[in-house]
């Protein structure tokens, strides 16, 4: 509740709903009717079990309060879990429930059942904006604008391989939490000390069984202080929301005043000053950044947390939920907010031909001095471009106007080469190109 | 909610309770009047004016989930907390509301005050945890334990001794946090670029009497973009997180069954397993150290967030927020669970006894060798104590014993000398005069 | 210089011999001849070309000290590299040399010919590791010990079932990183914005073409501001510290004076105190836990600067390149240090089986219970099973004695199935199958 | 050397001169024998015994090649140290050198010891900055620009202003560190466990004693696991790297060619590109910016190793070596930097006034709005004020025009105020009160 008004905003509305602690606990529920349910299926326990269970346990209604109590007492969710529900079961039944399992296995289980939907989410929002950007790449395939490094006006390159370049960023780390979410959220269950204690030959076979009923995959061995799955999956999270930040990085530069090449999505509400009427605030670039900053420190809290001693946790499983399930949500709303932000960004093309002239040509100098080397030599070819460019943006003339008087230039070089040397549109290089390699392989 | 189970247990709840969202909004409410008054009071509203505006907001019933979702769209609570608060006044009132206050104002001043509290809860936890400490201390003054380093048995220390290196690791991070709460709490007042546009020469006096009004600090200048406050803020409250951390591991290892030389308070319900009946685990131990690998991590996102850019954040301001509320009530809620631990901590000196002879004497090879080296020579009198620790603990004999009769040192060293040298309890060093000098600055 | 004895101990001495600054300026150097080289099998430089500038630069000295000075005025090593180079050229092959390519592109293209060999020795060593911890599992598959959570003893594994859990957790980075190492060691060729300025539809051929000249991946597109390989990289080295991590942990918990199941491997000078001759210090896992808390924070660097402005970072990428190289290096040392630990590890199962009986057998108390749950119901068999292992505990007698003792147990229960029940040995779970399973994938 | 291209362009060349692995050894035979000269003036040592030590050690050639070798074995580098002062000592000096020490003595000391000219050269450098600053700040206390937030362009401020705000930011830092180096630099004492076993009641004062022979602080007890005192440098560290980050990012957007209201100061060979010779990059900020998050990742480093267990560190303390050391260089570097930065920054004042008009003056619509509303009412000023901005944009005429001609205003308002409140250089707020308030505690 303390954070409706600080967090909460970064997030996905539709995650929040879905992974409430209720959620959490039906999902404790489900892992241990699925892990009896695979028992009885082998004989572990008696025909009929699981119905039993179920009959007393689907419209049990927990104490939410109490669990969180007990929950803060035992360490962990699962403890008074199992306790409400045992209590709720008739004596005959109560040997019959969580039997073979650990809290851990409960708890990791569940919230890779609750994490799964959204991480699913995350990817198809990731392929939502990957359609968005391709439509972008394509329209501003040619669409020239001025590229920037170390924020200083460069040379020309096209919006779109621009674009190209943020979606195969993106893309990659799309990748990533693919690969996770396909082959790498693993069902947990080892039992006390992670050998099935009690289960013997029966313990691998059920964690096997467990995964296929969870719809989860089924691990090598039992994890409990292997925390490598979850570093896996909070390393391609983390790694999304670079590629979103990237994104939101640019655009947010790109929306300055004084650049004014883009424009975030106009939408009644969004981007309001609540002192400056004038202004629009590239909020939906503020809210990417934010979130990808606390998914950032997350992952670090996830990486310190990695290497747990022996066969549980001593406050290192523990650090890991929190973190875990914010950055899931924070990347879920971060990628909602993306995707609108593609899908509605404005782009100014008449901006972004204005600031290819806005140093008098002088981003030309490379491509100016390409064509003077023949006639001058390169050292010379270099000078002579520096100087023309301070020349042409301090008496406000075309660059190609200076260059061409330059007395060791002058009647040297052919005119309409040097000319359409420094034309900025016939300078984008490889974009077109670029842009084409993307759509085959973003499409 | 979704962290009913997975955050929240590691916080205090009183701290929850405490920061609710309403109460957020009480804070920012108690700004803008506060703002109003100092105002008027200098003349730059009409009398009568807060008056006013208390008659129309003090019971006011704000529209929660309205603010939460339009603080997604603005990007800060403050910009839906006014529209609501103007919404409710009449028209002449509206102009006086908010008056040459910007969001961040609001924001930063309300999380202030709201924070206020719980570091002063804080503090005192841990004036509470130096008392338990102290008496820790001094009970134990003289109670000889081996001291481990890289966890290996090493030297005789006293438990006193340790304890005391442990409170004086808190108290100072206890001193950073108390300056901080003194002196480093500021108000925040900038208007909309931080230069009190449209206030003047009013601004910076009007700054200092709202501090005064809020019972905050009043800062030099405005901070928008100068985070260092909250750099600060955030660094003592990492600071008080090692610190407890430190004592945890340091409890969870000596708990530890082949160790035992403490046990966490008994209580019922806590450190029961979910399928080990004779199991107590150190969950104290765990929630401080899970707490404490969180507020590190979150240290870590604000000060990657401290350079903000121009005169506002775009999107760094945004996500210190979480991460600052997270770590001050986790802090409380490990300082909860510290000063319990302290308080009702069981010191097993029996087995602290039992580990001093458990390598057969052979930690005392440094003292034995101290008084061979005269007869013996120093590289001799080494290579003596180790051989013979060696043949004590293999033999199961008393190390003494074993040097007495060792060959090269055999008649001469004193025998009464020799073997006071290797009673650990004589070879506590400094740790009276440590618990004595800790007690005179801690108590 | 100044961190020989600071950080250099934890790297591999092999790795820092390889990468040292002329390295760089040789990749560096391989780089540029690899691009004239592809350029010339194009036709876009004349023939000839290659040969004469390698006659100029194969042997040509570069001055180090300048480089150095020169890269901290410029910003990165490749401009005073080019300025160098070209100095050492005939004029007519100056404008030849580090055609259509920028500084990034030299760097980043060098940083992966340089980390390319030290992967591969870390891929070598993972395998290395895998060898000899397989011979562990396989020799200590039925080695009983006592599986230990939150650092308390629990109930039986044995040691191989350990191993196997050490082993999948590190193959499991182990896979990411010889992914990342296969596919994701991408050349870097843009020009100066990343579109191939002036090389227009020669630019991607000719990445394409140079990356196979050097043995590097090609990317779809230039990744100047696209951090996602390096992020990929980083994180796969921090997974595989993780990994290394784990196993250090564990064994140096184990290695515990008062525990004393493993020791490091002796050997000379090695985990010797200056003060106490007779600590044998678990230095190994020191410097692999040092190491792996240091790409821990490289790792979190390298994710902050993920995001990079426009067409280059202004400060992201330069941040990326200590933490990258220190990082790799870190880990080469790390995995040097566990493949030897690994090795050579003594194991004292005899420790682990006096470790079993520490508690008096208390730890069988959950399998005890099971077998009493039949004749008592499942409330009092863990309440029997509790009190009777105190009572084990406090008496000193065999836990199997109190329990068929005990006033609601006696004559209800068989005997045999009892005594067995709490034999550790016979308690093993799926250990054995566990050590099968991990060895059909590991090995 | 591997990181001669990669890290050090990044340092303090002055600070790297200063701190080579020779210094550290020279720094640890400063500790043991102001630890002998303690001990011979307190009578625990022979007369005579530090000026034969001194004889046999200060000219000594210390095997730096072993020293290194030996280091990675023993894990620290105090240890090889020992051996190798020992081995140069004849036999009857041996045992009074070391005395009663542990290497955690010397190598905190030590660290202590070379660590603390550079923290001072620190102090200074800010000292410089603070006046270049101030300088700046009161050349241009009325020299109008925008301000920015969210990068937008918001309201007017002072470029004074904006550099007093740097600067007080900087000073928080400043007085962090300052404190940190006045009296929390202590000397390191304890022997092998902490509580100066052997020593006895010798201890504590020959601890205090030896802290005044180094000129360090000396603390309330031995510190070998209370790693408050790094903490809380490495903490000021990263505080001073934020301000300097705080800096260098406002510099480099304000340096934008699209901006062009700032200027890094000229110098041959800085800036320049490998391949655009028109540019001149900010790579003054970039450095600062890249050293900063080197830092801001160093203090999560050294957070997360704070909490070490019991008596040393077991990899803990070993990975704060590194991470200490090149942020303190780091720092340096970055300050360096900052203070030529600060001090030939190249203000463009006409372009401040030309941004001013960018947007029509649209910025004025806040206080445009404050004049209207007494004649329109709060909700219609802000609208036409809004309305009027777009309308001015668009349509190219000035702001006070489109409001004056506007159907609702026209007639109402005084045009002479009007006018007035929509000149940005007349709307500067508290800008110059705060130079003047900053100027009185920077200056």
């Amino acid at each position: 509740m303390y954070d409706l008004l600080l967090r909460q905003p970064f997030m996905s509305e539709t995650g929040m709903q879905a992974i409430r602690a209720q959620a959490l606990v039906a999902a404790m529920r489900e892992v241990e009717l699925a892990l009896a349910a695979e028992q009885e299926a082998r004989g572990l326990l008696p025909e009929g079990t699981v119905k039993a269970l179920q009959t007393h346990l689907d419209d049990h209604a927990f104490d939410m309060q109490a669990l969180a109590e007990e929950t803060a007492k035992g360490g962990n969710a699962a403890i008074p879990f199992v306790k409400q529900a045992k209590a709720a079961l008739p004596d005959e039944l109560k040997r019959h429930f969580h039997k073979g399992a650990t809290s851990q296995d409960i708890v990791d289980s569940a919230l890779m059942l609750v994490l799964k939907p959204r991480l699913e989410r995350c990817l198809s929002l990731l392929a939502q904006a990957r359609t968005s950007g391709c439509t972008l790449m394509q329209t501003h395939r040619g669409t020239a604008m001025v590229g920037r490094t170390l924020m200083q006006q460069a040379l020309p390159i096209t919006f779109g391989a621009k674009v190209a370049n943020w979606l195969w960023g993106l893309h990659q780390a799309e990748r990533r939490l693919d690969n996770v979410v396909a082959s790498g959220l693993y069902v947990q269950l080892g039992g006390a000390v992670g050998v099935h204690s009690g289960l013997d030959e029966h313990g691998l076979p059920l964690m096997d069984g467990l995964a296929a009923r969870l719809g989860l995959n089924a691990p090598l061995l039992p994890w409990h202080t292997d925390r490598q799955p979850i570093l896996a999956l909070a390393g391609a999270l983390d790694a999304v929301a670079a590629g979103a930040d990237k994104i939101a990085l640019d655009v947010s530069l790109l929306c300055q005043t004084e650049v004014g090449e883009l424009s975030e999505p106009a939408e009644a509400g969004v981007g309001e000053s609540s002192s400056m009427p004038h202004k629009r605030n590239p909020v939906a670039c503020a809210r990417i950044r934010a979130a990808a900053r606390q998914v950032h420190g997350n992952a670090g809290i996830i990486a310190n947390a990695a290497a747990q001693p022996l066969e549980r946790g001593l406050g290192e499983w523990h650090a890991e939920w929190a973190p875990l399930v914010d950055s899931v949500l924070l990347l879920e709303g971060a990628l909602e907010t993306l995707t609108a932000l593609l899908d509605g960004l404005e782009v100014h093309s008449e901006a972004m031909q204005r600031n290819l002239a806005v140093t008098g040509g002088a981003i030309m100098a490379e491509p100016a001095a390409r064509v003077l080397v023949p006639a001058v030599g390169s050292d010379a070819a270099k000078r002579i471009a520096r100087e023309s460019s301070e020349t042409a943006r301090v008496q406000g003339r075309p660059y190609a106007d200076v260059l061409l008087e330059h007395a060791e230039v002058a009647g040297k070089v052919d005119e309409a080469t040097l000319r359409d040397a420094v034309r900025p549109e016939l300078y984008i290089g490889s974009s077109l190109a670029q842009v084409e390699r993307a759509l085959n392989v973003l499409r």
